[in-house]
């Protein structure tokens, strides 16, 4: 819960986006890389700006992962992001990174920038090489603006089987000044932890040194983006990057800045909203599902289980199913490894209280069938083995689930 | 591969079953808590056998294994085992327990013996209470026999959602003797580690004390039932047990015996052939997946890539597309925790090779899509970091594992 002095500080902005911190700019076209739909997008500030990153964990990195690692050692800082959607180019070997070499060469020189400055991100098909002819003619063709227009195009050309455009956008207030966090994001398939499940792009005219903003991302993406999961695979392509540009024009963020606080609450704003949004456009979903566990020995028990629950095949197909199946969530918790008591755990179902005791609980099945039927699906789990909490996001496991990965790549 | 002397001494015995070796007797009937199928089973031994059981590692151990492993600690022997399906039993606190006592008590008396001969299962829907009337006169009113047809009632009366009943059965020689081995197993959702996502009855005629089996077992176990998956979720009921009641009369196993390990292998075989086919019918299946991974640094870092990948939804979907989409399992391998070295990673698809020196491989997608339409398909992974070498199976995920978990319980 905000509490009333926070909520003065931050808001929401609806309908803002990448491009409504000051001085960034978006833009994407269609390449030829995808039959019809947009495919090659960027994203830049117009002056270099602090930045964070975090990649996934998966053993196999793709090409654009290691370029876009090279540039933010080397410079510290990130200026544009160019992304292409349809070809992952991971398993692509000494090609695959000369590709996103010259990815990121064409980018820096249509915007005229140092190429240590760009980053390089793909998602899409595994094992195929990139057609750089079609990118190089989208990066020199692509048109970009700051309204909300860029920044749409942009959302939709980082795309690959997500339903919907994706993106969020928060103010707060440091020193008087108002300061705006927007973020774009894909993901739909292959999203699981370790970090980075998705594409993530956060744009913000704050002024926070790049160690510092380093140091908030990695921390909150611990409990937003890698607190989702639709199908429990780990991508070898994906990344959140922030750029941060300060022309907000407060004075340089700290840890001891009476703001910081503010500042990130806002960033994990941003970012909890996209991992939700996600989680909701998980392939074939119908429902975004909210895991909430309190009462754990530790966060991380207390994520452990929620991810689990929000993990499981079987919990998933009953949501989808309009079965309110708790049996399942119990078999959840009890193989989730964390410090659990079976007789002093509490299971709802929305408001509806299942398990209690060891026991199974009397409720009204035709109302909590009916709560099921809602597009935002709750379950709480009350443990008492301390006072720490932890929530996850994941979406019902449906006959479409199927059918997309079975035909995706051919 | 077996030698040539091992295939002499042991032999896979069609239509066996577990009332195949000597002294076992079987029987399943309907005793009413499905609608028309056979939901409750008894197997026994003429006399008293040595006995290994492993449990699932859920938290929220089931009633009936709180029973079991109460009879099998106090007598280190054991005679008989009842099975029920429908209801697991679980979640159903001091009640619960009550009743598996009960089924104990009921079984002991059917079969005139000492109630802590007796071990107690059941499989089903969580969190509902056995109908005891029903299961006292399923007790009481059903017959058993040492032929096949016994052992037959007794298979189908421990199934839930599965398509097909599940046996196997081998011979081994010791000293000049036969000495037979039976397998009957259920197991069809809920299927992933640690140990023994289903239920498997195994018996045999073999003369080995109790400590002896019950380390055999529990290193089989992690070789054989814990290394296949059909949904990542673990049940709160599941065990394995090895009843042998020494009826084959040859002198004690031993370590040391000469053919200790010509036993072990048979037994292994067992437990092999019912992983598999429990994989095979996995919820929706139309496909046994087997996965092998060699080269690995570790026996463990092998079984741990071939899990993940056999597990990963990604790679279940392809396979049921008929799509030869070698990307997701670099990425399973890649998320796997174990050591791999991406450029030094060799992926077979069948007699595919599809990627080597961390580039995708020329080969005729024609042939590799047509060898995907087999009902066994083979996945081999080389890795270039050891000589130790793991399996796995699973399945295809398909519409109707959907169809059959959205609406199971309703």
């Amino acid at each position: 819960m905000k509490t009333a002095e926070k909520e003065q500080l931050i808001q929401k902005v609806e309908n803002g986006s990448v491009t409504t911190p000051k001085g960034f700019f978006a833009g994407g076209i269609h390449a030829g890389l995808r039959y019809s739909k947009k495919d090659v997008g960027i994203l830049f500030s117009t002056k270099p700006a602090s930045v964070a990153a975090v990649y996934t964990q998966n053993h196999f990195q793709a090409a654009p992962l290691k370029v876009t690692q090279e540039s933010i050692s080397k410079s510290q800082k990130l200026q544009a992001i160019v992304v292409n959607s349809a070809i992952a180019n991971a398993c692509t070997g000494e090609k695959g990174l000369q590709d996103a070499y010259e990815m990121r060469k064409l980018t820096a020189e249509r915007l005229n920038i140092d190429e240590n400055l760009v980053a390089v991100a793909s998602t899409g098909v595994i094992g195929e090489f990139l057609q750089m002819d079609k990118i190089k003619k989208g990066i020199q063709e692509l048109q970009y603006s700051s309204f909300d227009e860029g920044a749409k195009e942009f959302q939709e050309a980082i795309l690959t089987t997500d339903t919907i455009i994706k993106g969020s956008c928060y103010e707060v207030i440091v020193e008087g000044k108002k300061v705006t966090i927007g973020g774009a994001a894909k993901g739909s398939g292959m999203i699981h932890p370790n970090m980075a499940t998705m594409l993530g792009f956060i744009t913000t005219d704050a002024n926070v040194p790049t160690p510092l903003l380093q140091q908030a991302l990695k921390e909150i993406t611990d409990v937003t983006f890698n607190q989702i999961t639709v199908d429990g695979d780990t991508s070898t392509n994906d990344m959140v990057i922030v750029m941060a540009n300060g022309e907000a024009e407060h004075s340089p963020l700290t840890e001891n800045h009476p703001e910081w606080h503010t500042f990130k609450e806002g960033l994990k704003l941003v970012c909890e909203d996209l991992a939700k949004q996600i989680a909701r456009d998980g392939e074939g979903a119908t429902k975004l599902v909210e895991v909430t566990v309190k009462g754990a020995n530790s966060k991380q028990d207390a994520n452990i289980i929620a991810k689990k629950i929000v993990g499981s095949s079987l919990v998933k197909t009953a949501i989808y199913g309009l079965d309110v199946n708790w049996g399942r969530i119990v078999a959840a918790i009890g193989y989730s490894d964390a410090k659990v008591n079976p007789d002093e755990t509490e299971i709802y179902i929305g408001p509806y209280l299942t398990f209690k005791n060891g026991l199974p609980q009397p409720f009204n099945e035709e109302d909590a069938t009916e709560y099921l039927k809602n597009e935002h699906v709750e379950i709480t789990v009350l443990l008492s083995e301390g006072n720490e909490e932890g929530k996850a996001w994941g979406c019902d496991l449906t006959y479409d689930y199927v059918k997309i990965n079975a035909s995706y790549r051919t």
